[in-house]
This record gives structure tokens, sequence and C-alpha cells, in this order.
């Protein structure tokens, strides 16, 4: 039996947003699922947006003195328990090696839901001196959580990250390393991904298993629903406590560092598709686009098209952008909504017209605006376009954010609020967990976070009454 | 109790390879044990080299089409099984994963020993035509192999590793690919790491597991032991066949695809430390060395010594290259040997006379070799010095190689020639397995490579006496 592929339309994300996720998911090619369950492929135009991202990231966090090392996948039960919170935290979905070849092992094995404990035991051999404080490492891997429920990007039972682990001298370092990460994060969402984000504390009830705080970017996708970017962890000297990671101190004296982690995953493809998507497929950002700029020859058939493209093609690469050119039989119909659903950021088209009047048209694929310019200024115009096209998904991100921030006095405003136009649900709050509970069963909403930049909009909290500590954002989450 | 961190000696290579060995991989902060048993830690100095590798090769890949993807660690055991001797290869050193969270799985999920299995599994979803191939793939990961023994970077439960796997259309086509790859591997050996290698075909006892052929770069270390640096193999049809992975051919009828895959580890870091070191340290390629320049002040306290200093690093870091300023208050004989136990390729000298003179010091890593330099001259000297540490690691590298291949006409000629010199020893070979079993036994050799410049060193098997088809090398292999 012959097998064919064929070209099927994606799901409107006004008729089906999950299913117009998924749709996208496999037509453009990012992901597939694997023979495992809940688990997923990241196929070769999927990981290259990972890899785009990687790199940037990479560079950043490298800017700032951390280096990146790799640290064992196996963690024995007996270590990663050392920690109470951590384990209680993750031991629900924790992966267990319990043979290794032929022989069963004494003791079984996690495959690593994350590192803390691993770094801290590494820390607790090597350290010796305030004189190699700060250590700021940082590792590229994959982790495994067992979930019930999985979505490609969203939750899947292994997922790719980086961990960022740290420890300082002291707690003014480490909570200053924990602040610049998170503002590394932010600052990756906005300028990279043109995602805005809304940066905040998580609460006690959301914060990272034996972390003191949690710091979150969160954002808001296409369907006015909350996705929490990437955080950032400040842990005191709790862990290094626990696994006994000290050093000689400036006076001489046996010290505890203080210490931090910070991780991002491949949950921000997600947010891309989620946050700059449309009927039409993948929109997406041009700094992590495999392929920046599409060159498609019209009427390539007719003498000169194809070289002329051809040329504009190795312009632009050597401009530095990543560039293709489709020369294949296929219809400029089925091309340009090849290109489409594939999220490439800017179309240049070239035909015999074109050609005779020295010029080329670029074709902006987050808005559809046509420039035609002249090939002498090729590369500046293609420059400009891409520049625009960043910002005008960021301007749309942007506008969407700000219209779906509401203020709520009560629970059932909040919960109308909610069901009514999705989004950020911002109230007083006391700081106490019953009230988050309360939110949560009454209005079905999950704090997002207490955003640094707090607004006053009353004196007492929307859940209880009682007086308001914090601004709180309220919101459904994936 | 103060811990205070100590520099120690290193063990001399000729009193105790396996020690000197040890003792670089420690003192030079490449690896650290973990506690899990025959698992290492990659510190960042280590992590360093690796990343090096890893960006030089990859971008060799890309060059010739390769994209990268990440397949799930997990495999089924069902999925794995489906080959029979790719599993009958693997399977004693295989690692499971049997519970997920608190549930018992229901098939138990083999760790990957490399990944041929969910290549073909996934291809045998997504491959449709002819039109899609070749499909050119490669992942970077970790992979478990449950081994006995293990020693840092040469044999570890976990390694890093890339993993190319490939399918094409015609079997001329993945054999040529499985070529193109050895020689990438080989290049990458000379030119990178300054390692000269042998290339050749492995015998089918030493082949990979499910392999029609499997080609090799062989090095020689400088205890004149011999070490595999990568492989390639080519499988015909035969995993396509297993997996059910099929295309529909330019005469529409449905076919199985030829397929390849090709790896190298972390293990190139042991073979750069076992075939450059000496008993100062570590030795390092320029071109994977974390810091290719090291830039001390003489007497740093007198007026525009550090000044001047800064500004040799800020010049050269401008230059494109890796350099660093060590300004500590440690003595000059202290950072001298902290830099050489590094392996860092150059040194640069610069104090109040030579300031005085307008002049720096260049000392190269590989041979003491003292240049004095006009500060005017200073990026295309060092550069200049940079090539020559290469090629003078290369070529004593090759010397030692060349000097260590003896040709023997009988097994108790091999055995005499390798108990007194170590290194290759090529003789004749009928090609049976039962003469590759008696060199084992009688001679302690393994076969490395039948190389694919061939020689002829007479007419019949030095084992056997039968007519000979092969010049093989045999050797005691890491």
């Amino acid at each position: 039996m012959a097998k064919d592929k064929k070209v099927e339309q994606i799901t409107d994300m006004e008729v089906d947003f999950a299913q117009w996720y998924t749709d996208i998911c496999r037509k453009a090619e990012l992901v597939e699922y694997a023979s495992v369950k809940g688990f997923t492929i990241l196929r070769p135009y999927g990981y290259a947006i990972w890899e785009n991202m990687q790199r940037i990231m990479d560079g950043e966090f490298k800017k700032t003195g951390h280096v990146n090392v790799a640290m064992p996948v196996l963690i024995p039960e007996s270590l990663l328990k050392k920690e109470g919170e951590l384990v209680q935290g993750f031991a629900p979905e924790v992966a267990w090696v319990t043979h290794g070849g032929s022989e069963e092992l004494e003791e079984r094995l996690a495959f690593r839901p994350t590192s803390e404990t691993m770094f801290c035991d590494h820390w607790s051999r090597v350290l010796h001196s305030y004189r190699e404080l700060p250590m700021l490492y940082n590792q590229w891997c994959s982790v495994i959580r067992w979930e019930k429920t999985t979505r490609p990007f969203l939750r899947s039972r292994e997922f790719w990250w980086q961990e960022g682990h740290t420890i300082h001298e002291t707690a003014e370092e480490a909570k200053a390393e924990t602040e610049q990460q998170l503002n590394c994060y932010a600052d990756f969402f906005e300028q990279v991904l043109a995602i805005p984000v809304v940066r905040g504390r998580k609460t006690d009830k959301e914060k990272f298993a034996g972390a003191e705080a949690t710091y979150t970017v969160e954002c808001l996708m296409k369907d006015h629903k909350a996705l929490q970017g990437a955080t950032s962890h400040y842990f005191g000297d709790k862990f290094s406590r626990a696994y006994d990671v000290t050093f000689t101190g400036r006076d001489n004296t046996l010290q505890y560092p203080f210490q931090t982690s910070w991780g991002s995953t491949t949950r921000m493809i997600g947010a891309v598709i989620m946050a700059h998507g449309d009927n039409n497929g993948l929109v997406l950002p041009p700094a992590v686009a495999p392929i920046q700029v599409i060159v498609l020859p019209v009427a390539q058939h007719k003498p000169g098209v194809l070289e002329a493209a051809n040329g504009l093609k190795e312009r632009l690469i050597a401009a530095g952008l990543r560039v293709a050119l489709d020369d294949s039989d296929n219809s400029m119909g089925w091309k340009c909504a090849q290109y489409e659903m594939k999220g490439v950021p800017l179309r240049v088209e070239i035909g015999p017209r074109d050609m005779e009047n020295g010029q080329c048209v670029l074709v902006r694929r987050n808005d559809g605006e046509k420039t035609v310019v002249a090939l002498a200024d090729l590369e500046s115009a293609v420059a400009e376009q891409l520049r625009l096209v960043h910002d005008g998904m960021f301007e749309k991100a942007k506008k969407n954010l700000d219209e779906h921030i509401f203020a709520a006095s009560s629970i059932e405003e909040a919960k109308a609020l909610q069901e009514r136009n999705g989004g950020f649900i911002k109230t007083m709050w006391c700081g106490d967990l019953q009230c988050e509970l309360d939110m949560k069963e009454k209005a079905g909403m999950s704090s997002r976070c207490i955003p640094f930049r707090q607004e006053k909009l009353g004196e007492v909290c929307a859940c209880c009454g009682k007086p308001a500590r914090h601004m709180i954002y309220w919101g459904v989450a994936y």
C-alpha cells in the first residue's frame, strides 16, 4: 500500500483552541508522539526552534559568569530524600530505575525530576573556601516527571530544559542572583519571543518544593489562559544544611552557602504557539525562527527568475540571516500556505515583472503586510521588516495582555470576570492559604503571582474581607 | 573543621600511567565522581572542552545537511527487542525503569543505550515518499550502559555523545554517508584534536550489534595502547525491515530505506588527555581549549603592569580568542604550574622590563618554547604560536603513531612485539573469527581495524597460515 502525504486544514482556534494547538504542533512538524506513552519527539523544525532559544539564553547566562556542567541523570533514592519538602513535592512523579543489566539494584535510582540534590552533593565535596564562591552553574538536559495527562510542550513526561544552580557567600548575593535570572527570563520572553510578561512572586502554595521564595514570569495566551513562563528560586541555606555543603568563611569559620536555582523549558515553544499563532498556523518571532526568510520565485520557469531568487537568498545569507528558497514544483498557493503554517516571519517574492522593475515583494507573516522594495535596498529592507514583525507581534500580544487584566473585589466578581473574559483577575489578598483555596474552589482560578508592581485596589482581601497585604493575580493556567 | 584546597603533584606517567590519567582528570578539574556508582560529573572545565567539541562537530554535521532532533530517553522493552542482534548486544548493559511515580509500569522501559530503535519507530510513522529522503538526523544526549568497571571519560555508566541516524533511498547513498561521516570524524581528530588516526573497517566480531559494516578511527595513546575514537555504521535495510519503515519509491512501489548511524562521545576528552598530556598535566589542542591564552602579569604590583596585561587580554579577545588574565595574589610559579596543569596552549607574560622594550613573552604549553614578540605584532604572533602548538602536538603524536606500528608474521612474533613496544601490530589475516580469538587468547590483543590503506605484508594469515584476505591491525585497547 502506497502512503502519500496530504496537506490538511487546521481547526480554527475559535472553534476548538486545544485542537487548533495540537494541529499546529503536528502540521508544522514540531513534534510527534512517541511509542512511549506521554513522551514526545522533537522533530527537526521543533528542535531548531529550541536550538535557537538555547543559543541565545546560553549566551546571556555566560555574560553574567555562568558556566555549564553535566550532572548524572540518576539520583540515589537516599540522596533525593535528604531534603524533605523537595522529595515530597516530586516523589509522586519520579521514574525509578531498579535494574542495571541483569541485576537488581541495591538502591533504586530516580531519573532526575530536577537536580538540586545532585548539585548539593557535588558541592559538599568540592567547595572549600569563600574564595571559590559564587559557583554559578547551569546544565542543559532532559528531566522526567511522570504526569498523568500530557500535551506537547506544555506537559510531557520528559521535557528538555536548562536548570541553573548557584551558591553564594551571602543571602543578599543569592537573592540578587534569583532576581537577576528572573529578569533575564523576562527579557528573553519580551525581547526574543515577543511575549510580554508579568513578573512577580509565587505564593507559598505555588512555590517550588523546598524553596524559600519562587519568582515567576507569567504570560497570557490567545485563549486568555495564563501560562507560567519560567521560574527562579531562592533557597536560603536550607539545602546547604541538609546536604552539608560548607565553606571556610572570611572569618575562618565554617559556613553554609546560600543557594538559588532557575529553569526554563521547551514549554516556551508552546507559549510561542499560543501567544502568536493564528488560523493559518504558527507565527514565529524572527529571533528564534529556524527559517527567518523564505524566498519564493514567481513563475520560476521564466528565464532568469530562479537565478534572481537564488541571488536574493545568497545576499540575505551573507547578511547573517537564516534563509531558504523553495524552487519545488509545488504551486505558489501551496508554498505560501506551507510557509505560513511553519510560521516563517518573512516571505520574499520575485518574478519577471519584479525583475524588470528592479524590485521584490516582502510579505510579513504576522499581519500579511506587503512591501515592495528596490533590490538595491534588500538587506536593510529585510532587516527593517523583521524588526517590524517582532514589534508587531509584541504589540499585539501586549494589547491582548493589557485588555485582559481585570480588577475584582470579591470571589464572585472575580469568577464572573474570568468566565466572561478570561485573562488575569487582580484582587487584594490577605496572604492566607485558605483564601487561595477558596478562590480555586469557587472561581476555578489559581494564584499566578504577586506582581512586583503592586497596585492598591482597596483595603481588604477579596476573599475574606480581612486587611489585605498584597495585590495578587489569579487565572486559569496551563 | 576548616577545609583547605591543596595543590598536589600528579603521578609521573612513566611510574603509573593509569594513576597519572586519573590525577589529571581530578587535578585539572575535568570530572568528579558522583555518589552514584560508576557515574561521573563533568565539571565546568571539562564540560567547556566538550562544548567546544560539540560546537565544531555540530557545525560540520550541519554543513552536510544534518539536522538535530530529540528522541525520548526511554524505550519500551518490546520496541528494543524487535531487532534481534541489537538487543543481544546491548541487553546486558541496559538500565531499566520499572516504576513511574507510585505505580509499577506494565512494560519496563530501557534507558537508551543507543537510539536506532527510536529513530526507526519514528520513521515508520512519518516517512511516506522517496521525496522526503534522505532524512539526516542527529541528536546530542547522554546514554547509559551498565558497565562493570568504569574510568572517567573512557568507560562510564552514563556518557555524553552525539548519535547520527540517517535513512536513504539507495544502499549506495547510505554507504557514502557512512564513509563521509567516518571521514568527518577522522578530520576532527586530526585537524581539531591534533590526534592522527588510522581509518578502517571493524571485523564482524568487533562491529556494532546489528550493523552490516562498522568503520572506525583508531588512535594511539602515549602508553602505546589503542583507543577507538569514533565509529560509523552501515545497516543496509535490516532495521527498516524489522521496524517496518517504508516509502513509496520512484516506481510507485513500497520500499525499505537504507540506514546508517555514527557516534562520538566524551571519551574524546580521554583521548586528548592520553594523546597529548605530560607530567605537568593536560596539554589541550587550541581549537577546543576553554582558555586558549592565559595572560600573566610579572611583578604586577609595579605601576602600569596590570593595565598593560589587561590591554593584551582585551586585544586578544577582540581578535576572537578565548583569553583569561590571572591577577590573583598567587606566586608566578604557582600560576605557571596551575595553567600548565589545565593545559592552556599559550601563556603570555608581561612585566616592567617588557613594557620598557615594547614587548611581551609567549610560552607554548606543548614544548615550553619561548618567543619574545613586539607588542605591535601581538595578534598575529599569538595566532602563529597557536598554529605551531597545534602542529607541534600533531607531529609529536604522529611520530608516536608511526614509530609504533610493527609488522608480524606469526602470533608469537605479534605478542613479542606488543610486549616489547606496545602500539599497533599489523599482520595478514584470513578473515576467520577463530584466528581473531586465537590472537586474543595467545597475544592478548583485539583486532582494531582492517585499514582502508592496505599493505601486502605476505601471502598467508599470521594466525593459521591459510591464504590471507586482509592486512589487519591488532592492539591492546582502552
